[in-house]
């Protein structure tokens, strides 16, 4: 019964996101889906791609949180467009959510959206939300167990960024088992080591950000 | 219909946490709930806590994670009987699991059951598992911003305890606004500042749990 209820919850969940992709995909809009743990610093590697690109593409914002506008505020002063959404409690975004915050958007006027999802390592990873691609932030305060002790969120990601490695001469980080972990697990993705407080490793992800996108470009132009 | 389904899970979840807790109750035994981030160090607590409690009391281990054995293997270490769940992905205990669990280990010799709930701000906070209280660990890492943002976790908590402050001097971490908005949240909670890698604050921890503990044991001494 329980199962049915999910499956038929993740069947729906999937459709609206394909539907999504369809849409952003004929405008030409590169959407992707921002996931981590609670603090492993989602807003703040966000607050530093928007001043860094923003002017060179133009680029919108959705802020999932359960409560508050906070991360919504922070974005704003980027002088980004940003929609909050507020799941109440839920534990993630879905790909209805996410229909609804496009829809106070001006698509016309964009190349990229990024979407903050909740802050959580198990539940985001199992909903599709439309995206092209998933990024997924580990901080080294979290320890190098992680990806091995939640492995979806981390298998999903075409890219894995390590965040906060100016704190790693304080911790007791293991970063060869963290790599060889990670590649073990999602062997095709980029694994970026970043430090959003000192700017150390954030060129390398603005790049690989750009990349992403223009293959998404030549592709979609050899389909027309 | 799916809120309807929510509501028999968490229904039929109750009755079965309602039974496991007079049932360790009638064996006088405490039972902790310790919730937190995946990182936010919980499992490090715990090995810091057997170190110092094990001698004065009997204590065994409950370990939730989604996949892998590692944290009842640092446990083991210990000394202390431990029951690993694997919940297979699942985002947080539940009472049945919990259940399950209790099945492997000898109650009579108890005095102090830990239950390492999955690293999860959101979902574990929604699930009673028969425990006497939650206590919610958030490192410092984390953000001053959490409290607000996950709320239900801090509002149950009858302890918090704010982990990693020997990093505070290299985070921009405001505690002045993480206490304020922790009381505002739950004004009875005591707020405890350790860190598990140099020892600063644990034995106000370690004085805090015994007296938790004790007054359980006055007042069912009362009952009888």
């Amino acid at each position: 019964m329980e199962i049915r209820v999910m499956a038929n919850i993740l069947e729906q969940n999937d459709r609206i996101a394909d539907e999504l992709k369809a849409a952003l995909g004929a405008q030409g809009i590169f959407a992707l889906n921002l996931l981590g743990s609670p603090g492993s610093g989602k807003t703040t590697l966000l607050e530093n791609t928007l001043a860094a690109l923003k002017d060179e593409m133009n680029i919108a914002v959705i802020e999932g949180d359960l409560f508050t506008s906070k991360d919504a505020e922070r974005i704003a002063r980027q002088g980004v467009p940003v929609i909050q959404i507020n799941t109440g409690g839920g534990c993630h975004l879905d790909a209805n959510m996410v229909r609804n915050a496009l829809a106070g958007l001006e698509l016309a006027a964009l190349d990229l959206i990024i979407i903050e999802n909740v802050g959580n390592l198990v539940c985001p990873a199992e909903f599709d939300i439309g995206e092209d691609c998933k990024v997924t932030v580990l901080s080294i305060t979290e320890g190098e167990d992680k990806p091995l002790k939640y492995p979806l969120v981390f298998k999903q990601a075409e890219a894995v960024i390590l965040n906060k490695v100016d704190l790693l001469p304080y911790t007791s980080f293991d970063m060869e088992a963290a790599c060889e972990d990670l590649s073990s697990i999602s062997p095709g993705a980029a694994l970026l080591l970043v430090s959003c407080r000192t700017g150390e490793g954030l060129l390398d992800w603005y790049s690989w950000l750009r990349q992403r996108i223009a293959q998404k470009k030549t592709r979609s132009q050899a389909d027309d």
